[in-house]
């Protein structure tokens, strides 16, 4: 036995499977996820593992590794995230989002550092040594609001689309702000002065850590674009520079110290367009079900992880300052939204109701990401407090939180999705009044959202798209490509439905006789009308089946390493059976 | 800038990034991979940047972890080999193939290892300190075919498929023989005296490591294929349990130095086709792209690594030794396909021909499996001689053997791979014939190759359907199931045909009225033949048109962790949309 050898990936791929067994574990029971989120069970069974663990070894379970959730766990989840993002109720909210996200995130770190550094003085609670800077750390690590955490329970509860939007938007984007005030409060604790210099130069450093992510994003996602033009030889390796690049970003990102959830996020929205339409079909396929199911595993390891880090002797406990960390995040999350939402409502027309405004304030949820950061922090005195306090918080937000929000949605009767999307008509309106309203801005000279949209799809038209795109012809329109990628979608099922039901042979074999070129489809029509027991009918049957066969006759059965079986160019078979039918007539 | 954090992740998607960009390089210069095997090429580029590597820090460029080898790159290509194995052609020669991989090996190991002995009792090539075991040693590292480099030149050439499935079955399957020749050399290297004990426990060896090594791999491939059992309800993570099993399967084997090949080959085999009908298209799909994908991916790194490795000053040059040991392996190998296909010829009616014998003696590539293997040598003196000895025989083979192949193989007029696949006809006929012999030889009492077939095939229909597949039922005939994907397949073409023709929406749209029940295709198509450019008619098209469109207003467009936009049971849709239509009619 030589376990040494292979320990390393031996471990990783067991966890793995740990985590997918528990997941189809849950699902095996219908009830269970219906009432409780996915979230809550993953860190219930990372609680017992780490109890199992704990138990046998008498030390604590290993903690998880900031490094590895930063660099491995969180850039899967955040790359989902970014490549499915509904792109036009984020763009349309993106000064909502932003504002919850900066301004947010801003007041919640100082009011959650000051009024603990207020806790502080009480001398009853023995807390005097943590300084007013170790109390703003502590709040700038704990006021993030968690992408990851916030998804798992979101998803589940299908509220309205800008409800959804606006509490997920501003979980991913408060990310550069977070980085900023922990790393400032950091250095700062280990100053030993701060001048007001400093001060200053943390403010410019938010827009340098936001701004410059996008632009790293932007970069690796246009190159990517660029990249996948050149693939049309090889297409078993398309998928792969989608997740190359992204993570690049991420990579390159965090190397520069810039939000890499940023960068990541601008480099999937960006490349998406393109990407899409210079790969094949299979190929998107498989992008988009890896990114599933790499976010689902990453996701799912996080939260086993959370409950196993959770159990063992890192913890101090202090009453008085973890309640009120508790109750400080509650009430200044609370407070933050209110008085947000008083100025953002202010200046729309499509207001925020205050029913949207608790679901915001009660979504906050916290995870992973504060779980790590405080971690991350350096040793002193009360590290292991702020431990206490930050696991405290996570599992009151994921446990109680989480599992009352779908209830309380349902009580309060919030806007849920509309279970259907918007009709072809009302697509053409929308497109129409984007028009119109772009023009309206134009000539009253004021730019806003509809001017720059316009703006943008005119470069990227002009530009962009003949640079990215490998065949870049006229551009079709969306409501064509729809009804195009329907009328697939409607083939194979009917196919498939030709199989499923009574006599599968016949009424197929005949429609794809039928699906053909136009002349020949009415021949074969007349015959059917005609007569459909005729003996002649039938050796014409015969005949056509024996010409669709033909690909059979074309797949090769042999191994390759570069293309799949029965990988061929599209668009060349029908032309193919459409010369054959016509020579045979 | 803070490198050091990112380093590790930022340098591997760096090189695979580097991979996957030479690979797209030669594609889209179309005649250099025609005429130069890929593998030369990515070896030339890994020459090249060892070359400027080692031009700029004035040191050795890394040379290929032997561990990294092993445990992270072979896999992939093992796994891609074994999951898409004709397997037919594979069982049909299993005895050939298993008397070149065993009886082969063997002849190679002990006739290249005492003939280089020989040369060593050459005084003038000062090589007397070269002991026996050494020469045999390196003899059983050396002998090794190997599976990456062979499939990359064999992919190009296309000989038929018996020849191909003889020359790259003995490659996969040699691994258990080279494991055990090459560990019993090892230690008997290190042992004081060799007892006649020893030697019979390692002819004992072969047999557990190669069996063993089968048997791990079907238990955790019927693993696989039970879990995906469960897996309905989250699609999403289905591909990767057939990742996972068997990597776990090859990582198992190694753990108990069983061979993983074996293993993983086994285990890919054994699970393909339950796994196949247990999940859905789409995951399929995935998992098959992600093989192709990964495979091409460490193929390209191994090929490129290898050319890195070479340079630097890890060799040790004895004209003689290195000039022998490329002799002798052409020699023995040719020696001993000749010896032994005398014997299967006697045995068979479908002999193999001397063009064939020539092939197969051409085409025992070595590669990166002997390269990892003889930088794991135990430190002793003449180890960078055996370094230079198997660096010249990679490249001889690669290079020269892998570049004259293809003409070769166009001068001897060796019988090439069909262009097409049998008909139907004639896979009636065989199957028909199958049962024939089966029936014959358990007449006869023969218990041969057909008679276990069927066996197997009862058991398997027996028993193992009904524990390892979903929902069982009768098992459709091949036959069937062929034809329903073809028409699934004819049925998207021909979407995308109407697409891409004069008119888009127009014999789009009529087809996929066309498609539907029999009763109300009859209507529509009445309708038509009466009058094409009748208003009513348009209306009716219109109404059609509206009505198929309802998937749109299906469709939720918000954003999920578990399910892919769109993404719904099939077979539901169609049922649904025959209900829509009777109700209209």
């Amino acid at each position: 036995l030589d376990y040494q050898h292979v320990q390393v990936p031996f471990e990783i791929t067991l966890w793995i499977m740990l985590a997918s067994l528990a997941k189809i574990g849950f699902h095996l029971y219908n009830k269970l996820p219906s009432v409780v989120p996915e979230s809550c069970l993953l860190i219930f069974v990372g609680l017992i593992m780490g109890g199992i663990i704990y138990g046998l070894n008498d030390k604590s379970p290993p903690v998880m590794d900031s490094d590895i959730f930063f660099l491995y766990l969180l850039p899967p989840i955040v790359l989902d995230a970014g490549y499915f993002m509904p792109s036009r109720p984020f763009f349309e909210n993106i000064g909502t989002i932003l504002l919850y996200a900066v301004v947010g995130t801003i007041w919640n770190v100082f009011g959650i550092g000051f009024s603990l550094y207020g806790i502080c003085q009480v001398k009853a609670f023995h807390l005097q040594d943590v300084s007013l800077l170790h109390n703003l750390l502590f709040g700038s690590l704990i006021a993030a609001v968690d992408p990851v955490a916030v998804l798992a329970v979101f998803e589940e509860i299908h509220v309205n689309e800008k409800l959804h939007i606006l509490v997920f938007g501003e979980s991913l984007l408060n990310d550069a702000v977070t980085v900023v005030l922990y790393k400032l409060f950091r250095s700062f604790c280990e100053m030993p002065a701060i001048k007001s210099v400093d001060v200053f130069a943390g403010v410019g450093q938010f827009f340098v850590v936001g701004l410059g992510g996008v632009l790293v994003g932007l970069i690796f996602g246009m190159t990517a674009a660029f990249t996948t033009r050149f693939t049309k030889d090889i297409r078993v390796i398309e998928p792969l520079f989608v997740f190359l690049y992204s993570y690049l970003s991420y990579l390159t990102a965090e190397m520069f110290h810039l939000s890499g959830i940023m960068a990541i996020i601008a480099c999937s929205m960006g490349m998406k367009r393109y990407v899409e339409a210079n790969i094949s079909l299979k190929s998107h396929t498989t992008v988009k079900y890896f990114m599933k199911m790499w976010s689902s595993v990453s996701d799912t390891l996080i939260f086993i992880f959370l409950g196993v880090s959770t159990i063992g002797e890192n913890h101090e406990w202090n009453w008085p300052y973890i309640c009120f960390t508790v109750i400080f995040c509650l009430v200044w999350r609370a407070l933050g939204v209110l008085v947000l939402t008083f100025f953002v409502n202010r200046f729309h027309v499509n207001t925020i109701t205050s029913k949207d405004q608790f679901i915001i304030a009660y979504g906050g949820l916290r995870g992973a990401i504060c779980f790590s950061l405080v971690f991350l922090l350096p040793d002193f005195r009360r590290k292991k407090l702020f431990i206490a306090a930050t696991t405290v918080v996570i599992l009151f937000t994921v446990f109680v939180q989480g599992m009352t929000i779908r209830p309380l949605v349902d009580l309060l009767a919030v806007k849920r999705k509309r279970e259907s999307a918007p009709t072809v008509g009302e697509q053409i309106h929308i497109r129409f009044l984007d028009h119109l309203l772009a023009g309206i801005e134009d000539i009253s000279g004021h730019w806003g959202q509809y001017y720059w949209k316009d703006k943008l799809e005119y470069f990227n038209s002009k530009y962009l798209q003949k640079i990215l795109l490998r065949e870049y012809d006229q551009p079709k329109s969306s409501i064509v490509l729809l009804y195009e990628k329907l009328e697939r979608k409607h083939a194979i099922e009917l196919a498939e439905a030709g199989q499923l039901g009574h006599a599968p042979s016949h009424p197929s074999l005949l429609s794809s006789g039928f699906l053909c070129s136009d002349n020949d489809r009415t021949v074969i029509t007349d015959k059917k009308l005609e007569d459909t027991v005729n003996p002649d009918v039938l050796e014409n049957i015969q005949e056509i089946l024996a010409r669709n066969l033909y690909r059979i006759r074309r797949t090769g059965p042999a191994y390759s390493r570069h293309t799949l079986p029965g990988e061929t160019e599209p668009g060349e078979h029908p032309k193919e059976i459409l010369i054959l039918r016509h020579k045979s007539l």
